[in-house]
């Protein structure tokens, strides 16, 4: 089934204590996209600006990504500065420098109509909303938000969370949603608000998927990494790996969702092993299933 | 085979957000060796004050704990007061009287002499070393430590490392042994100083074992629980399950090491349900083996 991301494209200035990188491309729906593109067409709605150049577009059209929901807008693309020290789950931010995604109203081309899965990037909730119910008709809903919309605009996220299937968001969310203490109870709260799937992302400790059906929650592993090179976009690729491989099935069962899991801790392992989407542009579909492979033996008791 | 443990037989008194107890049975040899005893049989070297009572030696020999190496000495038994607010991973000690603990010298009868397996629970390092040099004979050496002998007895801490097979820490632990903020790069240090294998504990996300020969690391899960009544030994049932079950098998495998970090974690799960050792009296082997499955279930893609 194909696949449509509306999100971010970036550009990111980074410091970690392994390097640094100067306005490289970046952006939710970058991970998102190319992370997705390993299993499923993908296509993507976002806006930049005129320093987003033809190289730039190719990181994603060479992987099949279609592109033309892509707005060019006058002025400079989304641009974020930020820092890592030591503690790579803690970034400092430099500088947000919103541009072109200020204003950004997403706009789906008539062509994407026929779309089968839909996933609503980390942008204002009243954004994703929007979209949503322009695209009536998609099989499957995924989404993600973050800390300051949970904070800022909690009614319109109320609001799009019932029209959402599965959502995924990380441990210091889930809490901050619900104001719960227990990961589970939070789990709880928030399979009442509307998704029938949430995955919590634990870091460095995997993710767990808990289900409204009641079914038992699973856990998906991370790989133990010694040195995390740079921690941006590995939520991101986490998401477009599990909904890329969703998205790649006939049929959407517990068992899928399951591997979904997998490969959405598979992709984001390989995403922090270099800075921003270095890793993503070389990777290959037998990579992939190596590690998948290593993942399982390392959660699998035969 | 056999286990020996070597620890404290203590008095707590709790409270958490689910209510409190005064003195009741605790100590992280009484939790290691009521879970042990589930899968094998077990000794326990400990000293205990005039306020330990037949009904308190009682709850280990009902389940088949050999009490002999307990010490009766004059005086009261070790007795720690704290609580636990929303965050059950962080203690607040309100008192610690280590009475008859505070001169506790361990003595190995002559009986235990054929002793297979040694764990050394939490006490000074000097006094673990002790121990094991007068355990020449035993097949596997596990051991716990805590940031007290970290800090203030780091040297003696690694003359016991040497002698040691397993490790049982958590995070924080690993990374003040090694100053390593990666957990990887902690584990291959630590994987250095004497244990063959090294279990690092996750607290709420499970746990991981890695191995100095160079295998793949393994990582079993937690139970997702809602609400955990008292933490209190968690730690030490872990340790009793991880090592009892080891004790169990007639061969130490990567195998039976991987299964191992499994049932660790299921008796871990079942001393948080409730107060002090309240669950793991009432527990029973098929309530383990049901567990075990969920766990699996928690895990296994198929």
């Amino acid at each position: 089934m194909s696949i449509l991301v509306v999100g971010s494209v970036a550009f990111d200035t980074l410091k970690t204590p392994f390097g640094e990188r100067k306005k490289i491309l970046g952006g939710s729906a970058t991970y998102f996209s190319l992370s997705a593109s390993f299993f499923t067409p993908v296509r993507v709605v976002a806006v930049v600006g005129e320093d987003f150049t033809s190289e730039h577009e190719a990181v994603l059209t060479s992987h099949g990504i279609d592109t033309r929901g892509i707005e060019h807008a006058t002025g400079n693309t989304f641009h974020w500065g930020g820092e890592y020290g030591e503690n790579v789950n803690e970034a400092k931010t430099n500088f947000t420098d919103l541009n072109v995604f200020e204003n950004f109203a997403p706009k789906i081309p008539a062509l994407y109509d026929d779309t089968e899965v839909l996933f609503l990037g980390n942008i204002q909730p009243a954004l994703q909303l929007d979209v949503r119910r322009k695209m009536p008709r998609v099989a499957m809903v995924g989404a993600d938000t973050m800390n300051l919309w949970i904070n800022i605009t909690r009614a319109d996220l109320l609001e799009t969370l019932k029209e959402v299937d599965v959502l995924l968001i990380n441990d210091g969310e889930a809490k901050l949603l619900t104001g719960e203490h227990s990961l589970v109870l939070a789990a709880k709260k928030i399979l009442t608000l509307g998704p029938t799937s949430l995955v919590i992302k634990h870091g460095e400790y995997g993710a767990t998927i808990f289900f409204a059906d009641g079914s038992h929650p699973f856990r998906a592993p991370a790989l133990p990494i010694a040195e995390v090179h740079d921690p941006t976009g590995a939520g991101d690729t986490f998401a477009g790996g599990f909904m890329g491989y969703i998205a790649s099935q006939p049929k959407i069962t517990p068992a899928v969702l399951k591997r979904a899991m997998f490969y959405g801790g598979v992709m984001g392992s390989f995403t922090v092993e270099r800075f921003g989407t270095e890793r993503l542009q070389s990777l290959t579909k037998e990579e992939i299933e190596e590690r998948f492979k290593l993942f399982r033996s390392l959660t699998h008791l035969d």
